[in-house]
This record gives structure tokens, C-alpha cells and sequence, in this order.
């Protein structure tokens, strides 16, 4: 019988699987068509067919570690400041989903540096995504939530506290459990809080 | 001529600053014999004889830069509040250097988070930084600058703060100049003054 374009898929989404699972517990130092092959069961001469150097291979897994990052589930709960702290909680580890997501990140660091086009795309990314949190700490500002300081310097430093977080629990996940991630942001967030109590107070 | 002690540490010097240079510009995934031995302007045989394979390369590599972080300059300006922020300023990349050392941490996480001894040792390392900082946060609340609060989730939360702002720093340093990141240092800590000021104001 002819291979249908199911199979196809099909076969796709294993060897996506197999990338997936060879950089979650390797690490992009250890993203070879030698472990993805026997990731997957297959020999390495069949993923040559889809991934003819390490080159394509890397550029694969890139794209893949995006669509997921951008397929991943969100917090939707409220707004203001609720939404500020849900777009916060959305990139922390606190589940082993986001845990391999953000293991796989932090691993594609070295070969993004390594490269200028994949470090300026990273910058982008990251200049995006401050860009979406500092729409949210304004929005957390009209209702008064949030110190009305630059909106930007507040997402800025927001989006280094939490990368920072990810590696130290990636590193320590018995000291960083997801409730005690939870907790240092709520502290993070209640000092932002104070701030803007202390400037009404004084002004 | 025999060749004296004074050549062979020479030559060792020699060898460290070019392990250095290639990690520095091309990151652990960079970092082979091949691109050693160019950088010096040597043969990778020469090579072998100080490191006879990949993986002590790499072990020598990490004890590299174990050593240049602990003979770093550090500031030493004051006590209380300002040490805490030269601890937080010394981890910072503001000067070439820095940026040198930081770039070869950053790209270090993905080796040492692909081996449990590694991991192991960085989390161990980390967690001694905390417990300096948590040292100065101490300090810093005895003399009534900081908020009473537990001083070891403040030293938890500004590590993460820093190490963040470290990886946006070496992504996009053109939006994150030095003034850059020592104005989101200052706002960070301010935040943390303000709340120290907002619990006495309702205590």
C-alpha cells in the first residue's frame, strides 16, 4: 500500500516527539541525529531524510521550542495587575510541561550567543515580550495598582526577575519549588505594590 | 636548552587565555581543540598533551572560569544597603570583562544542566552567593534600610533579578547599557526601600 499523507504526519509528529524529548533531558550539546534516532528507534540514516546536517537539525529544533512556546496553555484570570502577575506566572517552571520548555530555553542560550542572527532574533523576542508586559503594567497603573513610574523600566526589570528565577529553579528545583517561585513573585510584586503606597503617601 | 618551569607556565598562560578567548566569542558549544589550537597558533597535537580529551578540555574550561570569578575585583564601597549593592553591581556585565565572564556562564548552563554532578555543583555554588547576599541583607535591615521581612527570600529574589538581567543584558546590549542596568538595579532596590518605608508608615 502507498504511504498515505497520515502516515506522514503521523511520522512528523514522532520525530518532533523524539527532538523534543532528546533537548528536554540533553540539552542542545546533546541534540545529535545519533539521539534523536535513538529516541526515536529509528536508524540515522532515516533522519538524515528529514534533517540532511546538524544545521537543519538545530533550525528545526528552534522552531519547534517556538511553536510550542506560543501553543503553550495562558493564564487569563483577570486584569490590571492580576493580568501583569498571570503573564509573570505563564513563563515560570511550575509545571514539568513548562519545566522542559524552559530547560530547552535556557540550553538554546549558548548557541543563540553563539550566532549574531540568532542573537538578534532572541533580542527581538525578548523586546517583545517586554513590550506585552509593559502593556500591562501601564494597564496596572490606570487602575492605580502599580507606581506611576516608566511603565518599561517596571516590565524590564519584571522579565529579568523572572529568567532569573527559571535558572535558579531549573539549577535547584528542590529550593525552588513552583509554591516557593509563586511566593518570591508575589514578593516581587508587593515591593512594586509598596512602592506606588510610599509615593501617594509622601506626595 | 632545557625548557625551564617559567616556559611551562608561560605556555599555560597561554593556553588558559586562548581556552578563554574561544569561550568567551564562541561559547561551550564552541569550545574544541581545533578552535583552542587556532586561537594559539598552535597544532591540536600540542593540544593533546594538556588536554587528552573533550571532556577535560571542558573540566578545565569550568575550573577557568571558577578562578576568574573568584580573583575578580569587587567593589567594597560601604555597608548596609551599599554592600548589598555592590555584591548585586560585581555580578553585573558593565565592563568588557564582565561581559566576557558572564557570556561564559551563560553559555556554561547548558553543559552543566545536561549532567547531574555539574548541576549538582552549580546549585551548590548559587546557593552560597544567596547566602552572601542574604549576609548583607541582614546587615542592611539591622540598620533599618531594608524591609524586616525574611532575608533569605530578598537574597533569593534579587539573585534572580541580577542573573535575568545578566541574560537580557548579554541578548541586547544595546538596550541594555551599563547606565541601563544600574537604573533597574536602583529601581529594583528602591522598590525594596519603599517597602520597608510603607511597613513602618502602617505598622
Amino acid at each position: 500500500m502507498p504511504r498515505t499523507k497520515g502516515d506522514h504526519e503521523a511520522r512528523r509528529r514522532d520525530v518532533s516527539a523524539a527532538v523534543w524529548q532528546v533537548m528536554a533531558t540533553r540539552g542542545f550539546a546533546g541534540l545529535t541525529l545519533r539521539a534523536v534516532a535513538a529516541e526515536l528507534g529509528a536508524t540515522t540514516g532515516l533522519l538524515t531524510h528529514y534533517f540532511p546536517t546538524k544545521r537543519a537539525l538545530l533550525a528545526y529544533a528552534l522552531d519547534l521550542l517556538e511553536r510550542r512556546t506560543l501553543a503553550r496553555p495562558r493564564r487569563d484570570a483577570g486584569q490590571g495587575l492580576a493580568a501583569f502577575r498571570d503573564a509573570l506566572l505563564d513563563i515560570l517552571p511550575l509545571t514539568s510541561g513548562a519545566t522542559d520548555s524552559n530547560r530547552v530555553w535556557v540550553s538554546s542560550w549558548d548557541a543563540a550567543l553563539c550566532d549574531p542572527a540568532l542573537t538578534a532574533d532572541y533580542a527581538r523576542k525578548y523586546a517583545q515580550g517586554r513590550e506585552r508586559l509593559r502593556a500591562r503594567v501601564a494597564a496596572a497603573q490606570d487602575l492605580g495598582e502599580l507606581p506611576p513610574g516608566d511603565p518599561a523600566r517596571i516590565a524590564a526589570s519584571a522579565q529579568s526577575f523572572v529568567l532569573g528565577l527559571v535558572v535558579q529553579a531549573l539549577f535547584d528545583p528542590s529550593a525552588f519549588p513552583p509554591e516557593r517561585q509563586v511566593e518570591l513573585l508575589d514578593g516581587y510584586l508587593a515591593a512594586l505594590t509598596a512602592e506606588a503606597g510610599s509615593d501617594r503617601g509622601g506626595g
